[in-house]
């Protein structure tokens, strides 16, 4: 495990349990522009920089038929990311804030979520408009966007 | 392990591997009034089921700075779902299609995923419309929804 920074004044940490409840199976990899977490953009709204979603044997049977699809739900485990910070203390914000209300890679379960605009598929790589994740980072999962329960237009934020 | 079915016609399945890449813990729990996933709807759009999202101490700490949001992600794990079919036939569907092509539960990394509206907060429980899932499914994340990135309101599907 890398070292990690004393949680900042506010900031609050939890001991985590030992043993896990249940594991995961890493299915591919995530190619970006970003070679480590800290080169990450914050968010990808403005961001021009492609990526590949890259789908490893025997996963990539599971494919066909996204053609349709023009969005997807990714998910992938934000390997490089410390999962004790319960209560974070983020520099573009005036106070501490729940993890839960935060879309921090610093979660007790460090999935990461992202909604990616598919280019083009070749074979088992998906060619993206953006994501905001490090290279290398696993991939766990793919769903197709569907715009009747995943687009919330009017949800509110603070 | 329960026993599963025989795969049907045009099913694919993989054999995965048996160790685990990463681990979960499980830091809550979902109460709905589906006490089976064979009870559960496929969609829940014209639902009126309430629902409750119980999160655990610690992990409650968690929640400070929700109650701004009107929607929330929530990740959780498919506990009594089989991992194994790449290929699925849902029987909805003219043909068969890949997982990820698919809102099925069975999935090589069974996470759920919901957009789902808050209704209010009573300490740890989270009050909401509607979900999915089966009452006790384990709960994994919940993330602030924000429409500026996981709204796409004109995404296609087939």
């Amino acid at each position: 495990m890398p070292e990690f920074k004393p949680p900042r004044p506010g900031e609050q940490r939890i001991d985590l349990p030992t043993r896990a409840d249940a594991g995961l199976h890493f299915i591919g990899r995530i190619r970006s522009a970003y070679p480590t977490p800290a080169d990450c953009p914050k968010n990808t709204l403005e961001r021009t920089e492609q990526a590949t979603i890259e789908v490893d044997p025997p996963y990539d049977q599971g494919l066909a038929g996204i053609e349709g699809f023009s969005h997807l739900i990714a998910l992938y485990w934000l390997d490089r990311s410390r999962r004790d910070l319960i209560v974070q203390h983020p520099s573009h914000r005036p106070e501490p804030a729940g993890v839960f209300s935060l879309r921090s890679p610093v979660r007790p379960n460090p999935i990461g979520l992202a909604v990616v605009e598919i280019l083009s598929r070749e074979g088992n790589k998906i060619h993206i408009r953006a994501i905001d994740c490090a290279d290398g980072t696993p991939l766990l999962d793919l769903k197709p966007y569907l715009a009747s329960s995943d687009s919330v237009a009017d949800a509110r934020r603070p």
